[in-house]
């Protein structure tokens, strides 16, 4: 996945832009970039690595202007060049820079229609530069020199009409302003913001609303689904929605893994979302093994640790920080290669031995994917002295892909595809294997916001809100094996 | 502080050294290096940065052997500059490859006899480039052509008759093998491990256990005060007690913020001796406010988050996790200039604002140095809805400046230095300031091991174990303010 | 001014481009950049700095494709920035990589044109970005899905219509392939080879033909003033004259300074041009003052050595190289702002003491611009000792700027304009300073290709070939100052 | 070989040290460096490349100090590594930074005694590390605190006592001043300069005088074979003959191809016996072939331009530049690996066609090492249409091996081992191919101070002025063949 954020500001937008990138820099830590409006000018600078690696203080201070959108990038399927690094940019209509999140599932077709009709070139095996040159091409057909919010949200509506997929967009129009907006099943997050300033009102979007906390702007609301915002550079919004309805479905990994604990989605806390978790896998370990005997929940930083301190109070069993992390070696989703993936997890996690030694240890993770790491984890647990590893997973078994924009490996490396818990539960050596059950995954989050009616769950429950082309899994599974991986690095 | 480490291996170690560094990387993050011994060269390399930008393949590739030390090194006292990186070398006698951690009390002193006497130039404000041209001198005068334990063990004894203060060291000599030894006092830590292969048996000596345990080495035991332990190339073990007997003086503060919690040092957990702060802690507020009506006790992350749960479990009050961090953003300490250091906190940790919400607060740091974040994080508790903002340290008030190899700031700029508890609590703005008291923190750590009768405590206390020359600390405040070190950046 | 090469070739071809970049970078050496197209992928790497700078084995070997383009930029108007760096790229229609070497005269104009009825928007302040995009929308406006050479041509006649200024362009339309042109009164060179290998033909079109020899393609002829060439994918030529019939006026200073001596410019060899432009020197050196008295003949290095040993020859006095040139430094004319180029002659020339002491020398320049240079030369070969100190320029006196693609100083930093000769020669402090006369260098090249009725002479003459918009060279005289330069390059 | 400079002067040195060694970067092109005296600090800054690639703005700012020494670096035998740019460094005794060019015949020896008797660690294969620890060990030994320039004089005399072979050093001896000094036999060149300013007198040692000339310092003389200069901190110069006598023997090949035309050296001018050596060789073509029938003589650009001229105009000849080198490739000696180096003259140099078509060519160059340029550029002048293809070199025929500092091929590379002359004409494919006459070469030298009795001209006659040891030829031959050094160049 990946972070966006957009402000139309009164003054110099560079730095916050610069640190709202920071705080959504666990989207995605593979590349960044920032665009700017520099008078008639757009100024942009990107490049692969961490917001911090990217850039310098020469490199910020040619960033000038008050409007601007930003970008981290986490590899999703064809993006891993040097090239691929958002803001994207089309010169033509008017200059449009562009970032997105998310994932679309009928890349293919739109590209023939790019090449064919719209006699647009696509340089990378970026979706997204597929998607800024059809909302290019909308905007483009369009009538002439009449470009008003009106004709901007007819693109948007024509980009609805002719993409799938999830996808949470920011667009830069030169001498216009900024656009917003989100697929119409609003899959991928993206809210509003405000700051009111002595000299003005400012408007800022972002993926997640902690970015917006943490410049000072207050959160005004989830963009909707289908819906799109226009700013215009002398500060005035307008809104549409450019989408026939459709049904609301939002990711449902943003609260298991993805988005920060301090962030809103969908008006629902994240980390109250988790505390839940917690609470249902709880009673599910009451309901099965009343006499659990568990001396210690130990949770594998950093993202269980909200859901088991839920679960340790709930249990009435210590909660102890039993694994240490290394902050200073890379996190194991991002590390291509099984190879290198096998060896990383004991640079990366340390067991503290007294947790450890005799006792019935409950491991919490928020989920499990390869179940590489997992494995090795309570092989730790094992050779520090445990009496008896149990695990637990905050959410329920990930057996299908993810095609909406998280970088998730294919089918045939997830561990539980086509698994029992149970075959999972040898393979990963564990005493006991507890999956939290997707009802009670769904139960944790809407009762933070009883409208919400649905979920994309499509890598626990394997059905796909937008429906998926003929064999689109198939491929889906051949360009994200390890080897198609690494084959396109070397290239 | 710094962190160091040294391998006599059966295969090449530098992939070793390399991991080693990243786990000891929370002693420093401003600069690294490795040196190995590829049959009769010093290969080196070193740099400012993290250990994970410092090296790259090439690098690496080159630090052939199977003999080796390194560091990573947190500014002290003038050694700001790019040259500083350890480890060090000097060619004469023998070549002489060298890592440090701690700080000398007498430098000016023995600059002075090794301009005069010695006839050696030390080219950096480094007491550490001191430090080893005074083992190097007393390694030149013992007989000639007569390497031997014994002459090693001479030479160091005369380091320890020489030098005053904190130190803990590896130096590797070529031709040779390793030393390691650490101060009188053993205020500095440094410990022993070994690793049986196939192949045959490695040494290990590093800052913290924690790194032995993630190269797969048994720790052995701690190097002891005065101690010297020779290994040879060959692998063979001699050691020594070099110094005459001195009181044996930890320094506490690596317990309480330094190391890692999954450290032993002198056989005292890290972990459990953080458990037992938060133990004491609670006693002392039940013992002084048995009404205190916290609603939540919440750990500033990340060091405090040990000490803050067991706080939390004596007390019976939930323990929130209500302030999230930003991991991708340096931490204060480090960050140089007063101005910077305002405005960072608020792009370092976000308040999740359910947790503060017309709730009584229990914000917990494991100590308070400047002030100046724990101000702002209680104006954010605030800000956030808070009724009640209290606030624990798990040290006692830092009223002094550390002179064995910790980068506190001047006098001046500690905000308890001349203050009582009531008047920092109104500077920082809290509604309720609890210290923990020193004789609590001592009980913490020696309850760990009854054979510790003694710990440097001198930045609570102003005692300091080795004395100081008349006027020393006078000179470190001129040292150490943010203005002096501004002034030498510039330079 | 810029080189510009592209080549359609049976394999790879992005090592013969920098080879061929690396020959032509004495037309500029401020930023380098190469284009191929990869499959349907078009591959773009450049910077600022020389070829062998910018590229390195990483970046070419991602230079994939056996059609491609390069260019190498000299810094002219508005250009010094690092986003304008060659070949630019639009991607809509097809994807257009484009390099041009000249300069327009009416930009502002088409840049508003740009905006306001094409809607494209321009980014930089480079003129070449505008005409790239003058020949995307021409191409544009064509038939759809109707690329063909035709089409293409159109296109071209779409850009002469609207373009003014000296040009010559290569294009390179992916999926189809490449076009080359030159503006109707052919200022600015650009010549047609090719190489016939065991695999079949290839073809390349340069700024120079010495860029042909070295890669060991041969030369066919140049593109004739308005024509456009097109070559296909698969190697098939095409040509049409795109331009109502118009002056053919060659840029004369590529004579005089800009060519390598060993490029053939329209049928002239640059080496034969610079031999006649000495012997008529000599000749009106021996008309002026018969008993000159000369002892040595020195050429200022490089330039200017072909014509001042065919002047040393006709006069029949020894040609001697008393001036040392340090290859090492760079040359005067790119140096920005006129306080360093002050003090940088005495680093990069050193008189040869000898060669001066007590003789009338004559130093030989291919002509005088700023003067400055001159100047100090002058005053080094009084400070070695000559008796008299004669200059002779190999070009008459320049006194207006130069409008198509050289980057000339504005009009008020040329030393000779609005100056008589003798004004000139005192300003200098030379003992005689003797100009071409503009009829005689005119001869020098002519009589080489009888077919050349007509030439660019403007800097000498003030009579520009394409007409210039009113205040246009006021305009250039702002922008071109030293303190105009100053100030764009600390923006 | 390399260029070393060395400055003690009233104000600021560095970049008068920087601008100095551009002017002898023709002698090393393979790494830089700088060291300066700030206070009591060594301020040292080098690295591989250019000197303008080396140092930056930053980099240059650190190098304060009034007191410096620089050196540029030619790759010999068994520097190629980027740890043995120079200046290098010890810290015992006083500090000692150094700068060297030549190369030593008993290095081995050297070595071992600096192992086994001086305890210093020798880290590189640079023989320079090995004298600089001599000159140290020299100095620790005399009396102790006792730093005179009778102590200096003394270890210098200790260095020539135990050193063999061609040296030309200049030394920084921290708190002290400057030494500089040659090797007994004089081989390598140094000279003595000074400048007076209105704060004092500044002495400079260089390499060669055209970097005093351009630094505006007034040569004084050449430092003698044998002489150290002492020039102390506070500006007093001291100098005393520190060896035995011995055979004055400068290397011949200064003049024929390093030095630069502007210098002088042992009161010689560069220029001028390069003047002589086309007159003499002038003399040979008359006396061999009256009838020569030579059309044009052509330079190999840049080196022979000179020795091409005087013989052009002695044999009554037009002197044409028919080759073009290009500026923007590096130059082919330096290039490692035979491999390489055949490709590489194509692109180095194009010939002018109109002055080879049908033409008697006399192609001249300063010399001939391997022969493959040559014979390259043989055929390229035939290529280009040349009639009869004549080869003049201004030096006799190289045999054997340099090992005084200058990185020939090893023996079975060089083109005329064991060789005659016909053999070599017929190698080379030239249809006549002239020596210059080994007397006639010492002749042309000679002619300039008639006080030169002697030359090392061991590369034409395979006699060393300081003798060899046992098998040293056949080492020089391992090391210096490309294979070697590929294979180091892995390592």
């Amino acid at each position: 996945m990946c972070g966006i954020i957009g402000i139309v500001g009164i003054t110099e937008v560079a730095s916050a832009l610069y640190d709202g990138l920071t705080v959504l820099q666990h989207r995605g830590q593979d590349a960044a970039g920032i665009a700017t409006v520099d008078g008639s000018r757009l100024r942009l600078h990107k490049g692969n690595g961490l917001v911090r690696d990217v850039f310098n203080q020469t490199t910020m201070s040619r960033l000038r202007g008050r409007i601007g959108i930003g970008h981290c990038r986490y590899p999703t399927a064809g993006s891993e060049g040097a090239d691929e690094a958002q803001p994207l940019y089309v010169n033509s209509p008017y200059g449009i820079a562009f970032a997105h999140n998310g994932n679309l599932v009928n890349t293919d077709t739109l590209r023939k229609e790019m090449f064919e009709d719209d006699r647009r070139h696509i340089n990378t095996d970026s979706d997204s530069e597929v998607l800024l040159n059809v909302l290019a091409h909308e905007l483009q057909i369009q009538e002439r020199m009449a470009i008003t919010p009106d004709n901007i949200f007819k693109a948007v509506a024509g980009v609805h009409a002719r993409a799938k997929g999830g996808y949470a967009c920011i667009g830069l129009i030169l001498g216009y302003g900024l656009v917003a907006f989100r697929d119409p099943n609003g899959i991928r997050p993206l809210v509003l913001g405000e700051r009111v300033t002595e000299e003005g009102r400012e408007y800022a979007v972002a993926s997640e609303s902690v970015a917006l906390d943490v410049l000072g702007f207050k959160r005004l609301r989830d963009i909707e689904p289908g819906e799109a915002v226009v700013i215009t550079d002398d500060g005035q919004l307008f809104s549409r929605h450019c989408a026939e309805a459709a049904v609301h479905a939002p990711c449902i990994f943003e609260y298991v893994y993805l988005a920060r604990p301090d962030s809103m989605i969908e008006d629902v806390s994240v980390y109250k979302a988790r505390l839940r978790m917690g609470e249902k896998l709880a009673q599910k370990i009451m309901r099965l093994r009343p006499d659990h005997g568990i001396d210690a929940v130990i949770p594998i930083p950093d993202t269980s640790r909200t859901a088991a301190s839920a679960l340790a109070g709930a249990l009435g069993v210590p909660f102890r920080e039993g694994l240490v992390k290394n902050r200073y070696v890379g996190r194991t989703f991002i590390m291509p290669g099984q190879g290198d993936r096998v060896k990383s997890v004991r640079r990366k996690l340390n067991a503290v031995d007294l947790e450890f030694r005799k006792k019935t240890v409950l491991l919490v993770d928020d989920s499990i994917v390869r179940g590489t790491t997992s494995k090795q984890i309570i092989q730790m647990a094992r050779d520090a002295g445990a009496k008896r590893v149990y695990f637990a997973s905050a959410a329920p078994p990930v057996r299908y892909p993810n095609v909406y924009g998280i970088d998730m490996p294919s089918a045939h490396e997830l561990v539980a595809a086509g698994k029992t818990e149970q075959e999972v539960e040898q393979m990963l050596g564990a005493d006991w294997l507890i999956y939290q059950d997707l009802e009670d995954l769904i139960w944790a989050v809407q009762d933070g916001n009883e409208d919400l009616q649905q979920f994309d769950t499509s890598c626990f429950s394997g059905e796909y809100v937008t429906g998926l082309e003929k064999d689109y899994l198939q491929q889906i599974e051949l360009m994200r094996s390890d080897d198609a991986k690494a084959a396109r690095r070397i290239a």
